[in-house]
């Protein structure tokens, strides 16, 4: 028979084990999100619809992990009653994949944007600035995930500021198309396109500063999310208790 | 002293008053974000500057209000470790205060829409169509808030098909925008705008739809999202295990 410490060793290792599996099915996805995003972006700088396409259709590969993971967390709290920086972890996790979903959501359009435009006019700068707000999300996405991994605050911190310049850099290449349009207004249908895949990627970045916020949360147990956007944008009265 | 039955009665009539309390602030959380809605719906097509512009200011209470429902979830996880349908009603709750921060989101962002639109030509339509949106997508929040209120399967299954009429119509608007922009292209800069609230209306509708998807999860304890959208889209395999 069992001793009670031996029981009560046993529990805790296999509890820190669905932990640490918890974690790493948290970061396969997050490696998933990485890969469909660069595809996504490649197929559209490149023109290769196929590839474009084969990003659209491994979307659901993205939905069943944030499903898996989902049920994951809910067994973890009903049958492990976590507390304090367990539970903070968890509580994130759920956050982390909802905001990792929905930049397979963003990628899978960009997917099919990409495919829709390979078979258009290609402009001379082959989507050149599209390519580097592309670029510039998915290191944001990546610094953000290495964040979660080692519960870098630090790290997360560090890329909450870049949130601001991929917007000035989505509202830069929205204001070209813009542009386009009135010099050629038989390019409009191609560049609401361009226009769109761009809104995807600014959206990205939204999601990856959301990710760092949950990180802070996470090690420090405070909530950070308003109040960096309040800093930011000098709204006041964000942070006053209901 | 208090006699044992005495003290469990009181701990779970506390625990039942702590649900109750996180259970209204999410339902005046989703009044406020009807309001917000409502209200930007209106500064957008009667051009009424001010109003969009108080829109947007007032997002920081629906903000506000996501933090604290978070801090009240995180608080109820660690002190009374709830089980079934508690824990389903807290990880749902966690999910759909998202969902309505987002759809604050959005709020803002049409509201500033229409206060940049109240300074332009106007259509001899008055944006009807982009009215019919609205409508369409707040009516779907109300009934997903709703549903969540009454716990009520039926009707939150009854919004899931809703979201795709609405895609249907905001493709519509999507389309015609891009006719009357070929058509005047000085016209560009402002359809433009016109383009960008009937896209964050339609991302409203998709919002509410995931509202529902909470409400069933918490009732039934079982996951439909992707699955209902699976069936949707004919796509295969979303439900295999991972």
């Amino acid at each position: 028979m069992m001793k009670s410490t031996d029981l009560t060793h046993h529990i805790s290792r296999r509890y820190n084990k669905d932990l640490e599996d918890l974690r790493n099915h948290v970061l396969e996805m997050g490696g998933l999100v990485e890969t469909q995003l660069a595809d996504a972006i490649t197929a559209l700088v490149t023109g290769d619809s196929e590839l474009g396409l084969r990003v659209a259709h491994d979307d659901y590969k993205v939905n069943r992990y944030e499903v898996n993971i989902d049920e994951e967390c809910s067994r973890i709290l009903a049958t492990r009653a976590p507390a304090a920086s367990d539970l903070r972890l968890i509580v994130a996790i759920i956050k982390t994949i909802t905001d990792l979903e929905r930049v397979g959501d963003e990628a899978e359009k960009i997917g099919f944007l990409a495919s829709k435009l390979a078979g258009m006019d290609r402009p001379s700068d082959s989507y050149r600035e599209v390519k580097n707000l592309g670029n510039h999300v998915l290191r944001m996405l990546r610094d953000a995930m290495d964040a979660f991994s080692r519960l870098d605050v630090d790290a997360a911190l560090a890329v909450v500021p870049e949130d601001e310049i991929a917007d000035q850099e989505y509202e830069a290449i929205a204001r070209q198309c813009i542009t386009f349009m009135m010099e050629d207004p038989r390019s409009i249908n191609r560049v609401m396109n361009v226009t769109w895949a761009a809104r995807a990627l600014e959206r990205i970045g939204d999601h990856a500063k959301n990710i760092c916020e949950y990180v802070i949360y996470m090690v420090q147990g405070r909530d950070v999310r308003h109040t960096l956007k309040a800093n930011k944008s000098g709204t006041s009265g964000v942070e006053a208790p209901k």
